[in-house]
């Protein structure tokens, strides 16, 4: 069984063998989610385990925040992820011995996450400690067309004559979850988060209801099966509060399987009744055992044919990153699918890390890469920000701002952070939300989302800018003690991401306004509220060291001590686990790209040699303590012409969970860094920027690869982009022609392919690391 | 009863009535402490009460500090003082009915706290319920002269005939207090922190002995009685584990008294046994038994006789003022007299409030004062500073820092500030520390204090310095993201306050170590270190707006949004418990002198126009949100010709606790406050500077008062100068003759008078101070 790990495929994901060590972290890249449930990949027999999880979008426990030092506009509560009732786990007993590979032996065990058919599959041989041999087949999904419902296939087949076999089917809630933290309250609140409401069970069917104890959320649990035995078996089913059992019990001869389809549904709710709830699970699990596992499977197989037609990335010359961007985007629709009225958290449903926020992710990483191959999903999760939007305008008078003040972290739109400086300060989420907007504005045209959400997601987003900044003497506009991107510097005045995004942020708002004065005097906007906007905008002071020749990260950036790299042994990063806030915030050390990011996502605010020399100077004081920035780092280092380090950073961002690069994929994916891999492809190598709302390219792939291909959906037009070394080839798959451009020249894509040649690359000058952070070199 | 109020009296505080409203706040004007022991001014009959508390000066209890998001160097464990056994309670019953004001009726009732003999005298005449009536008398001192006892004398005297009294004098632990805070954490800690070890009790002595539940730390207390009845009485004493009492009932007849004598003895340790304790208990009880309560009046009135000899401020022509200012010394020699190897907190020992813990107040403003008049005292609390070095440089290691981080909080010397950006980040306090240092060695020439203390301070703090700092491309010394003393700014750079004081502290250690250079060999300074220390105090960044002609208070200060003044209204202050501290940071709004403070403590640093610009720049920031502000503003006031507003914030401080301008007097007294009182007089209208350990003077009263005068102590030698309007004359009382200046002119001051003219005062241009925020105009 040493012979572990992940095998390179292109179209899945598959790992051999039993690795203990490896449980936890294999159960989040198993995961299976719709964005609406998600299920961690855990063995149906439920152990051994690593982690297991169930959660449902938006349902949390509350708890309280405690401070050493209270102060003013502290959130009191916070909120966490709740594993929810585990309808995953059906144990067997073969012959009286519990299955359970840690006993007897397993001489073969795969699992494969498959991104075509959507599924988790699973085959086991395993023989008894008292030497009996079964084959179990398992294959699940969580349904991409009935978002309420999962299903488990399961089958046992003996090896080795006939054989006794006993299946038990659960769902079980308050399952007992190793501790994460040394926090005893967190642990407390966690335990049994569950308060029982209801439990009924019948013939093959089960429901149990509960809700969270503090938080007040409903939801109830409900599993149907399809058994398939032989007339000698016997079948039950029971309920106790926490738990409910289908047992079969049953005589499966040689050359016979017992098979059993189970069936999942899940209901959840802030106001609906227990009742209601109940009949909203019996209800999807009727549907679900109308619709059957094959159809289900066919279903899932036809949405995922549809996505990849629109999302797929082709890379040729390089088998393991094909699987990782696959893998990426797989995931990432697994986040974003179904979401609807709820968040996109950081870690999807893969797990409980980040107690299951949703930050500025979302906006910035998550949604570029939904936006341009399934726009629907990008424009559900503004929504859910649009729907927040009364609690970011309350927290924004709290603070003394006008406008919306939108969380750093949390669930259900109510500020979570418990650290001010890293969270409260980081104001430009404000702006991020604003630019996912305009960029889906744009990319779809969607004038029902503009007038229902839209402007006004501007509108005060804009408003909260001109009430944090001021004029100096001087006439600069200054936003000043705020938190940009990078949390290795904090409350600083003037951090160049913050001012050039707010900056978008107010003239998209008066832009609208202006497209739509009806909306705009219905949300209270005037002629002068908007020149005030566009006149912050103009004037905004974005910080140079002209000594230098470099932007400041935040004024006075360059003037501070540069980390001192080289006495930093590798054993203490990530710093912030290592060294304290105040000495982090005072030097150069930059943890995530935060100048760079701005290079790319407001790239039009920047000559080609600004580009140039900032990135040269900040790549030599960036960590990358965070998953958010190999992907950043991938994007501009491919536009200033360094191709190795963009692939390697590429590559970086990739496989960030597959190799576990952050130490910490147990407790969920990295979603942000996953859609940072398509960013990094489609944006780095293929160079597409979205300015203005224009779509243009610059691709310039590296010579390890032999091809580089895209797919995009603008404006509902679906093109394709296939990237060479010499030349790249524009098509047009479906729908209206669209205006590009290509290294700088526009034309219009059309019924015929355009192929155009790539420019010669520039020799750029080599730039350095921090000491002991380069990236990987790949190929 | 509703003539309540404290009486004007210069050397005394008298209310007269009860108001039960003001309980706990006259419980901490009425407190007496030696600074090893201090009691509030709690009733003997234990009710009715405000907040009762018996503090032992390093007695705490530990908890753990929680943080909603945890951060590297966070102090795991806070320490809070402990309300300890309370020897205070002598309850009465009068023909079976208790003793209590709330019943009944007072006609007669008043406390006096007499600044001469150093006692607490309370008079009562009460009718009882049933219409019996008492007169009790007590007085009660905290021993200057023996520091480990109190004591109480009670009498009680029937007014109608003849009078069946039963008294109990207890020792009470584990008291009920009512809670001050909504944290359950903090509260079930302190509920009842102290654990039994030992009781006994005989004749009319009781010893309690316990120790803390998490901190360990040990403690006994003991009362001993002298009673004077008639035969007719009975008496006994008992003891459980957290109660001792002696029980005396006896008939009174008219015209006779019930006499006690309670005396009351302390013991505490880390490290002693609980029998040491108890024998250093019952030793200290038999001393003051064979002392007698008249002996301990007697040396407690020589012991303040004494100390008034040596500083006395003199007001003529604001009685009120003249009692506050005596008051306010009473009580800061009573925070400091005998603290000895411990900490002087900012509460002094009169109140729980800031957990007990000792900040910076202590070197800034505290030990100016006990330099100058009890020099002893300042020398026994910089020791304390001393023997926690150890731990000042475990920290200072912990945050990847040389030399020494004094906490910001502390009892025992480790780091208890929950929220670093007003707390580690002020690292100011080391060279607060060494500027105490340094201003104790040149006013006292303590060698032996400079061998085995002085040197080492000031070269661990000055380590810190070049470790936290750092030179920038144009040679600057700068010091970046730290905390000065307005907290109202956080994480800044180039605080001016922190640079200048640096400054001080490099200088300082480098002479320090020129002056002995084999004590700095031992310390381990060679001459390179030595002349890294200069040249980053030559080359110290002192930030300066060219524009508008000031310096800033940190950098870009000046470039900030100024506080919305007139849109906040006077219930918004304090503003920190009114508004975000991210919204206080970014914006020029100053919480306590900072910059006005850097021009008071290094005003050799600034020119005469610099101070007057800074001063109305500055003055017009300023909301005072802290009680260490009002003293330092009358001083600059002073020096820059303000006069009347000198004269006002003189009073706001000396009457900050009289008139609980704070409103929080009830958690104890503002020592640092009371001590700038003394500052604001000496240094303010006396003009007292002692930059490089010269002693200067530029006096100059307001037109109100006629006189003011005071004593100091400079190298052993007594001096008084008294001001009036038009001159001023310095007189030598004792020693050798020294060194002075009168506005700028030296002259040596023997056993002649010397009396010089006061210059004309040049006109000051008017300044003003927030909307709303001006002091109380005054006179």
């Amino acid at each position: 069984m040493d012979d572990t790990g992940y095998e390179i495929s292109p179209w899945q994901l598959r790992w051999r063998g039993l690795d203990l060590e490896a449980l936890h972290a294999t159960e989040s890249t198993f995961a299976l989610s719709n964005g609406h449930i998600g299920i961690r990949g855990t063995f149906e027999e439920g152990e051994p385990r690593g982690l297991p999880g169930t959660y449902l979008n938006g349902f949390y426990e509350q708890r309280p925040l405690p401070y050493a030092e209270a102060g003013y506009g502290y959130p009191e509560d916070g909120q966490t992820v709740v594993n929810v009732t585990d309808g995953s786990i059906i144990r067997l007993l073969v012959e009286d011995e519990p299955m359970d590979m840690r006993y007897g032996s397993a001489p073969a065990h795969e699992r494969v996450l498959d991104f075509r058919s959507g599924t988790l599959r699973r085959t086991t041989e395993w023989t008894s400690p008292t030497g009996r041999r079964v084959r179990i087949h398992s294959e699940r999904l969580v349904s991409f067309t009935s978002r309420a419902v999962a299903a488990i296939h399961y089958e046992v087949e003996p090896l080795d004559g006939d054989i006794e076999l006993v299946l038990q089917s659960d769902l079980l809630a308050n399952e007992h979850i190793p501790a994460r933290t040394d926090d005893p309250r967190v642990a407390a609140a966690l335990d049994t988060p569950l308060v029982s409401d209801f439990a009924a069970a019948h013939d093959f069917r089960a429901v149990l209801a509960h809700h969270t104890r503090a938080s007040g959320l409903r939801m109830a649990a409900g599993m149907d099966h399809e058994v398939d035995y032989p007339a000698n078996g016997r079948c039950s089913i029971e309920t106790e509060e926490d738990l409910a059992r289908l047992t079969v019990a049953v005589d499966i001869p040689q050359g016979e399987r017992l098979k059993v389809t189970k069936y999942l549904a899940y209901g959840w709710s802030a106001r609906r009744s227990t009742p209601a709830l109940r009949g909203q699970v019996e209800g999807a699990l009727a549907g679900a055992l109308e619709t059957g596992w094959d159809t289900l499977l066919k279903r899932q197989r036809e949405y995922l044919d549809a996505f990849w037609e629109t999302a797929d990335v082709e890379i040729d010359g390089d088998a393991e990153l094909q699987q990782a961007v696959r893998f990426a985007l797989f995931h990432v629709l697994q986040a974003g699918a179904r979401g609807e009225s709820r968040a996109i958290p950081a870690k999807g449903l893969t797990g409980p890390g980040y107690d299951g926020h949703a930050f500025w992710d979302t906006e910035s990483f998550v949604l570029p890469l939904l936006t341009y191959t399934v726009p629907d999903s990008a424009r559900d999760a503004l929504r859910w920000r649009h729907s927040t939007l009364d609690k970011a305008k309350n927290r924004a008078v709290q603070l003394g701002q006008a406008g919306a003040v939108f969380p750093w972290r949390s669930i259900n739109g109510e500020e979570c952070s418990g650290y001010w400086p890293a969270g409260t300060a980081a104001f430009h989420v404000g702006a991020d939300v604003a630019a996912a907007t305009s960029r889906y504005l744009a990319a779809t045209g969607d004038e029902e989302f503009e007038a229902e959400c839209g402007v006004e997601l501007l509108v005060e987003t804009a408003r909260l800018w001109t009430s944090l900044g001021h004029h100096n003497a001087q006439g600069e506009f200054r936003i000043d003690g705020v938190t940009g991107p990078d949390e290795y510097t904090a409350v600083a005045d003037n951090n160049v991401f913050t001012n050039l995004m707010a900056q978008k942020n107010l003239h998209d708002a008066a832009a609208a306004c202006e497209r739509r004065p009806g909306l705009a005097r219905e949300l209270g906007v005037d002629d002068e509220e908007a020149a005030l906007w566009r006149d912050a905008a103009e004037h905004m002071r974005i910080p140079f060291d002209d000594a230098l020749g470099v932007h400041q990260q935040s004024d006075a950036f360059t003037h501070h001590a540069e980390w001192d790299f080289e006495g930093t042994p590798p054993e203490h990063y990530p710093l912030l686990l290592h060294y304290p806030y105040f000495d982090l915030y005072r030097k150069q050390v930059v943890k995530q790209a935060d100048l760079v990011l701005a290079m790319y996502l407001r790239g039009d605010a920047f000559t080609d040699e600004q580009k140039i020399a900032n990135f040269a100077y900040y790549e030599a004081l960036t960590v990358r303590d965070s998953s958010l920035s190999a992907c950043v780092q991938s994007v501009m280092a491919a536009e200033v012409g360094q191709l190795q380090l963009a692939y390697d950073y590429l590559a970086e961002a990739a496989l960030t969970d597959l190799h576990d690069l952050h130490a910490n994929v147990e407790n969920g994916l990295h979603i942000a860094s996953l859609a940072g891999t398509w960013m990094a492809c489609v944006a780095g190598f293929g160079g597409m920027r979205d300015h203005g709302g224009n779509i243009s390219f610059a691709p310039r792939i590296p010579p390890q690869l032999v091809n580089l291909s895209f797919r995009m959906t603008v404006r509902g037009s679906q093109i394709h982009v296939d990237v060479r070394a010499k030349t790249a080839t524009y098509r047009l798959l479906s729908g209206e022609p669209v205006q590009l451009a290509h290294h700088g020249s526009p034309f219009t894509l059309d019924s015929f392919p355009v192929t155009r040649p790539i420019p010669e690359l520039p020799i750029a000058t080599p730039v350095r690391q921090p000491y002991g952070r380069a990236p990987v070199r790949r190929g």
